[in-house]
């Protein structure tokens, strides 16, 4: 079975650019690549050049100016319409999904499924907004002088480069968050896909094809141009025609691209995802009565993905103690007994190993465990290991997220050492505060100063698994994102690729749909 | 009278900085100028150094820990104590604006009106917020994975740098509406004063002060550095403290600073309104039945504030022919009649002259009017010139703006002409088309492409007068204005100082009020 549709694969997939309605380009430039096998699969990709570059942003120029004509209900439908092509490519997509990045068939099913939801919840929402309209009606009679008809709206900005990312070939790829959100808010789409999973972004783009056909939306609203150099990124946020970007990745990429695009001729906003270490912060009276199971849960949560989730739980703070030894014993144990796994990419994989051999190596830093000794050198191990608050808090290289599946526990003498590594916290993307409910009640300081440092703070729940909703925050301060206002995901993330417009004094006849006066609350403030 | 509230403004101001709810610094640096005179007054004042601005954000850092406690209420009723002192010292501050700026004593006084207005319109929304909250309650029977309680809320985002603008010295200066929507938002602010009228941001600052100690408020919610010299401002926005910069003022001083947040290790956002020729677009049918009343307001509109309006009109598209040469006959003779004026700085009055003097020896350029010579050299007159559209497309210079009283009108051959100018416009503030409503109804793609480029579009109205209100946008794509995302006039400008943060399965009695189930709507999406 398995075999057939990687068959199926390979007779759809040209290793082209997707580029105004056509595959395009010379598929000769780098291979697809199996992280698991350690070896490289069959599938060729293209690397674009400055033209193709060209041709994908004036196509998106071009459909810009029928996309953003399109209804909100015409974008909803597009919208389901891809979901819905998803789910009948589902087979092959998550086919090559599983060779190219390694993860699991049932993981990378269930993340199509969640990438299907996404896209219909931005497609419910543009059904049924949830803003309110601000308009303040004409008074001509106020002195001393009147008052203008104003009304409050929104425009997309205009085409926006999506990158894919290599920890979720699905959600956050090629018709991921960015993408889904970018549609929604009426911006064509131009994809870098992520090398590290080609082939996936290829056979997505090819449903996407279809849901454009079936929609009759202009051809250059949804392009993806392939490659595997540095250049093909530069050369596309650079481009004058690009608005806004949209990326999930490592902070030092993210932070080349943000300064890229903050020096443009014309500067545009860049919206980087750049991980944490989203850190778990754990009182004691609930260490005390619940050592054992917060440890195995905090196992679970760090080995997901094998530790490639943007949430993964890379720090625990806790007082030291016979509380937290009985912890570290649960953990060390749990930890002793995983295999070893391989990673996303083999650039991942040594990454990791080469962080978690300085980790180790560090002054003041003691093994806990690690699992079970690899047999070949692409596969690398869960890991944790200890550290004073002390040491933590004088060294920024031990605050630095390690990608993967390790954890650095830091014990604190005391409540007051705990405060200090909360309130000097980098921006993280999450972190979580476990406690009973008495004790959390007298921890508000420590709360107070993890909400400043975070864009989402958890009670007594792990990070993973981030829920795909209107009241979802995925951000957070610098370095976990670059623009610590918006959320890659959930409803919200729409109004990244947004700004807005005041119509003053326009006639009721012209005004958009939803702001003429049947369709607006009219409030007089 | 005048003199006697004179000698009032001179016995109160000291100069100095206020920092931490002190006066201080050496007031010997620069003395404060009267444009009207074209002599300096004999207000001495001080420039902030390294430790003076130090000082300040730690102060304002400290007093961020207490401000964000604070309620909303308690919020609003010190913006509404501001406004409050505003109006008891309003004889001093206006006769200081009206001597340091030369605008108009009724101009001044009408503007500290705004400044009131605006603080009381935040004071307003903190008490009755405007957006719905975003609750999805938790279901813990959700297959295959429980849903999770989220609930999305916002927090401010620290210390806010502010900028004072030379033409609003108080509506967009040191209690204006970026200081009033920084603390509106939480966040303490401190104010760079404007050199060009230093003793009107102090007297405005000895009224907050009052407001401070009136509502037990922190000592560094507000802080006030004065200086002359570019380096007391890269000092502020690189301060590792300061968390957001407001701004007001030209596309090059705020292109340097926008550049410096960016490349920052912590780049924070920057919100510079930089200002735009405003085009006024008018149709063939409305220029024919009133060229002359449009061409007087046209002029009236030109001129308001001796044309140093972020919204002064600066250039007006229309095809040639008859109905156009009548209006520029009005515009010439109505120009004619006008007074040379004093500018707000001699700096902004010699720029002035040179980019007029540039514009009328421009190859194509055709003068239709200045207004009667100016007796002395910092007084300029108001002008008004023609060109063609092939010539106005062709050069970037004519499409820039002049800051003061100036307009171009750019002749076109037929409304394809005029459908070009407005899809290659720079982003601007504002734009506004003139017609009937017969032929607005026929200019739809007219309409759609200016539209695209502003950030207010307006219909049969001039641009100056920017209405304070929920519903209005002060912002646009740039140039006109850094972020296009957000405004910098009405309710929303306080967005610019929020995030978002998520609160995740948090114990109902420790979440914020506002999130408590009794305060929420709670919609099951």
């Amino acid at each position: 079975m398995t075999n057939s549709v990687t068959n199926d694969v390979t007779s759809t997939i040209t290793g082209q650019h997707f580029i105004n309605g056509c595959w395009t380009g010379d598929a000769n430039a780098f291979n697809s690549f199996n992280p698991v096998t350690n070896t490289p699969l069959d599938w060729q990709f293209a690397n674009a050049n400055q033209q193709e570059i060209d041709k994908a942003v004036k196509a998106a120029q071009s459909a810009f100016c029928q996309y953003r004509a399109k209804s909100p209900v015409q974008r909803a439908d597009f919208l389901d319409a891809i979901a819905d092509e998803l789910q009948i490519d589902i087979a092959i997509i998550t086919t090559a999904a599983n060779l190219e990045s390694g993860l699991p068939m049932a993981r990378v099913q269930g993340e199509t499924g969640r990438t299907c939801n996404q896209l219909r919840l931005f497609a419910a929402t543009l059904r049924e907004p949830l803003d309110p309209k601000f308009v303040d009606v004409a008074n001509p009679e106020r002195a001393p002088l009147p008052k203008a008809d104003t009304r409050l709206s929104v425009l997309p900005i205009g085409p926006v480069a999506v990158f894919g990312a290599s920890n979720f070939p699905l959600a956050f790829s090629t018709a991921g968050g960015d993408t889904a959100s970018a549609l929604a808010a009426g911006c064509p789409v131009i994809v870098k896909g992520h090398p590290a999973h080609p082939a996936t972004s290829e056979l997505v783009s090819r449903a996407i094809e279809k849901a454009i056909i079936r929609c009759d939306m202009p051809a250059g609203v949804f392009s993806l141009v392939q490659g595997a150099t540095p250049n093909v990124s530069t050369m596309l946020v650079s481009h004058s025609g690009i608005k806004a970007v949209g990326f999930t990745g490592s902070l030092k990429v993210g932070r080349i691209l943000a300064d890229l695009c903050a020096a443009r001729p014309v500067p545009i906003p860049f919206y980087g995802e750049l991980g944490s270490t989203n850190p778990q912060f754990i009182l004691s009276d609930i260490l005390a009565s619940n050592a054992e199971k917060l440890a195995e849960t905090q196992v679970q949560s760090m080995i997901m993905g094998h530790g490639q989730f943007c949430t993964s739980p890379g720090v625990v703070i806790a007082i030291k103690g016979a509380a937290l030894n009985r912890y570290i014993a649960t953990m060390a144990e749990t930890i002793a007994a995983l295999p070893a796994s391989a990673m996303l990419t083999p650039g991942i994989a040594s990454s990791y190993q080469s962080q978690v051999d300085a980790l180790l190596k560090s002054d003041n830093v003691e093994l806990i465990a690690q699992g079970q000794s690899a047999e070949a050198s692409h596969l690398t191990c869960p890991t944790a290991a200890r550290v004073s608050a002390q040491a933590f808090l004088s060294s920024t290289q031990l605050q630095q997220e390690i990608f993967g599946p390790c954890a650095v526990i830091v014990e604190c003498s005391d409540a007051a050492e705990m405060l200090t590594i909360a309130t000097e916290l980098e921006g993280q993307l999450t972190a979580t505060i476990h406690g009973h409910e008495a004790e959390l009640a007298q921890s508000q300081q420590l709360i107070e100063a993890v909400a400043f440092n975070v864009g989402r703070i958890i009670f007594n729940q792990m990070p993973t698994g981030v829920e795909v909703c209107h009241s979802m925050n995925h951000g957070g301060p610098y370095p976990a994102s670059t623009d610590s206002r918006t959320t890659s995901v959930g409803s919200q993330a729409m109004k990244r690729f947004e700004r807005p417009i005041c119509y003053q004094n326009m006639p009721e006849s012209l005004l958009p749909n939803d702001l003429k006066n049947d369709s607006v609350k009219i409030i007089n403030f």
